[in-house]
């Protein structure tokens, strides 16, 4: 029997966004919920603690909404506390981190990888851990870029101010000389053409949300029934709607849009409803 | 006899404390308790009636520390909700809009002022009002700068890509010859420096922290005792305690720290307290 119950999809900000569209595009049939907790990011800069309170708090919101998996669109929430969430959570829950450093380990020949991620992720050694684990030898190259973030977040994405900023935190990376890099926050996804033309057309960008897509396969085939039929249904959730949000979703949904099959949210986290259950 | 009670200060992020330094050195006897909400940082980016949620709550944590009075540090909150804040206040309540824009109106000569703020403050207009109830003719030309307060809660206020990203916001007022500039956010202090050379000397640059800290000193005379005596207490609290806090609570606070006469505090908003209260 199909399982009509959805994906929750989530991110810190805009950049779970760029997740949310490629599961829309592998699994056509499924619904969708994503929930961005735009009104505190950035969470790259908050203390560990901090972050895994935010990010429990989020999954509670997904929970209520009975998804067949939660996938963690955020590299920062995979670093700092995915342990914490699986934990916490009844269903499947997929990180980006795993995917992505597969993806990186199987794509190297010279076993020198780059990440670019926000200082969290760095500092929290979440890659050079991980490919640690699975390439004998490995070098990691990592830099935090805490402005990118914030760039996206306020639409500004093209021309040289951004350009200037990425070749900044690109520099120290491409200077090793690295064949693969990590754009190991989802919101640097906005930045791929850029960063591909910085590093040159030599050196492999791993894209994160597709091979974190394609990760989800298997646990949906598993652990519940693939929807079939028509075109699904996606509700996207903020904690903050504002005009970057309603243009993104617009370029990345257009199809959905159209088809009337997509509804914006304004919801309060943590969500009214848990905490009177606590 | 004289009032123990401390001057309250809030901002969302590291802003403020340009304004509590200044209420430090013009009342060095005064007790000072500031709160960052920088879990929640940036502010502007968000709608008003989120703005106005968190700024309320903010208040009723500054409320349960008695104060005699309180300094809204932010143009953001001030511009948005200053309204909403007095209803809710038994004790004086200074934003800084109000200041600066008079110390403005009284540095013009041209009629033409320029304004740097947040997009909210911008969209708000609360400068141009201001200058319009002030000065008969007047013109106002603003421009949003939403990248300033992230370089500056990332402590990145140094070298050639800050000059830029200031360049880029400072071009469309520059060009327009005012004689003076209104910093509307108070994170902006920090540029100071950098925005003096990019506006030329003969601009004048409104220092927001010493106007408003001087509009203080009736409020405190006329509702309270101002306290008197030895050196006075400074307790900062934040929704969120990281190194790029300490580094400026360092800067600004060099002597409270050696004597011993300041805290660094990490706290919750909504606190505790005052939800169960509720």
């Amino acid at each position: 029997m199909s399982d009509a119950r959805p994906v929750a999809v989530f991110d810190s900000g805009l950049g779970g966004l760029t997740v949310a569209a490629e599961l829309r595009r592998q699994f056509p049939a499924e619904n969708l919920v994503f929930l961005a907790d735009r009104a505190r990011v950035p969470y790259a800069s908050l203390s560990q603690a901090l972050i895994t309170r935010f990010a429990l708090e989020c999954l509670d919101f997904m929970l209520e909404h009975d998804p067949k998996a939660v996938v963690i669109g955020c590299n920062t929430v995979s670093a700092v506390c995915l342990d914490e969430i699986r934990a916490r959570s009844h269903v499947p829950v997929i990180g980006v981190i795993e995917p992505t450093a597969s993806a990186a380990a199987a794509a190297t020949k010279t076993k020198r990888i780059g990440v670019l991620a926000t200082t969290s992720t760095v500092k929290r050694r979440a890659y050079d851990t991980r490919f640690a684990e699975l390439i004998a030898g490995v070098q990691v190259f990592s830099n935090g870029c805490p402005l990118l973030v914030p760039l996206v977040e306020e639409g500004w994405t093209d021309g040289e101010i951004p350009r200037r900023i990425i070749e900044h935190y690109a520099e120290p990376v491409l200077r090793e000389g690295v064949d693969t890099l990590v754009l190991g926050c989802t919101h640097y996804e906005y930045f791929r053409d850029t960063l591909q033309e910085v590093f040159g057309p030599a050196v492999t960008l791993i894209n994160t949300p597709e091979v974190t897509a394609r990760d989800l396969q298997p646990v949906v085939r598993e652990h519940a029934e693939p929807r079939t039929g028509e075109r699904a249904d996606t509700v996207i959730c903020s904690t903050d709607v504002n005009d970057a949000l309603q243009r993104v979703v617009s370029d990345l949904f257009a199809k959905d849009i159209q088809a009337g099959r997509l509804q914006v949210r304004a919801v309060q986290i943590p969500s009214p409803t848990a905490s009177e259950r606590r």
